[in-house]
């Protein structure tokens, strides 16, 4: 996913693979100064990163019969205190809108990983609760992502703390929470 | 989207916004020990960066009646020597599916900024061809973008500088580009 770049010249059967960002960052620099370049840079930088983890994320998932967005659901579920939330919590916890949590939470039951439960006190709201099979394959699929240092390779643990450093100052930006 | 972390104190009415990654990190810590925590906390904090840039891009872009996934579509047009490129080489660009490009030209034809028209030697090939009012909004929608640094307050551009280094070894790996 890149915002361009030498786009006749595409890579297409024996042509070497080229940085398309960086490609694009001259061409930016062509038509508009280099003033936005690196911002461009990093935001289409950010996008192309998050598209790589989540093909390589998904493919270690799916041995499990889980996509990372389910994982992350369910792993709401498996470290809550009950194993259990109201959709609309699940909802704020991923920041994703409340038919995205139907889908995710569709596909957790037909995997037989979450049953939906009317909550005790309040019938009219529905609980995911994490099923037996859920809670086993929370734990080994966290394993193998473990093991497999969620999708990052090649980068370094230093490489990836300053990653995460960085990122912080954006999320609290975005997310309101101090950045300090 | 956090992996996780205090599901049951989640923000709600009143309650102050906290670092859900940060907390997962130290759940993670907790059940697993430290090892995957620098690659669990970095995948997870690109994938929040992720949604929070694609949130405030398509806010700017919306004016411009494009999303940041067609304006990059419409970029590459825009950019390339002739104004046209086959539908094939536009998913080979942006790394995505055929669905995807045909859902991304639909959309920029419906806005009237491109128009699917055969290729001249070959009529079974499709090109998309932008249209002098793609061109107009090309390059106006460039300039709110450049404007707003695409979105990455409050990142400094040593910051971005960092990000675009770091994750250029990851997407070197991925996308088969020389590293150096």
């Amino acid at each position: 996913m890149s915002v361009a770049g030498n786009a006749d010249g595409a890579p297409g059967g024996g042509v070497a693979p080229i940085d398309l960002i960086g490609e694009a960052g001259r061409q930016w620099d062509t038509h508009w100064g280099d003033d936005a370049v690196p911002a461009m840079l990093a935001t289409t930088s950010i996008m192309r990163a998050q598209q790589i983890l989540m093909a390589r994320l998904n493919e270690i998932l799916d041995g499990f019969d889980l996509t990372f967005p389910r994982y992350e659901a369910l792993m709401l579920l498996y470290l809550s205190s009950r194993g259990s939330l109201p959709l609309g919590k699940i909802g704020e916890r991923l920041q994703v809108h409340r038919t995205s949590v139907t889908n995710l939470v569709d596909g957790l039951e037909r995997s037989g990983y979450v049953e939906r439960v009317p909550h005790d006190s309040d019938r009219r709201m529905m609980l995911a609760v994490v099923t037996p099979a859920g809670r086993s394959v929370a734990g080994e699929a966290t394993r193998a992502l473990n093991a497999a240092q969620f999708a990052t390779a090649p980068l370094t643990k230093a490489d990836l703390e300053t990653m995460t450093a960085l990122l912080r100052t954006l999320r609290a930006d975005a997310d309101g929470f101090p950045p300090g």
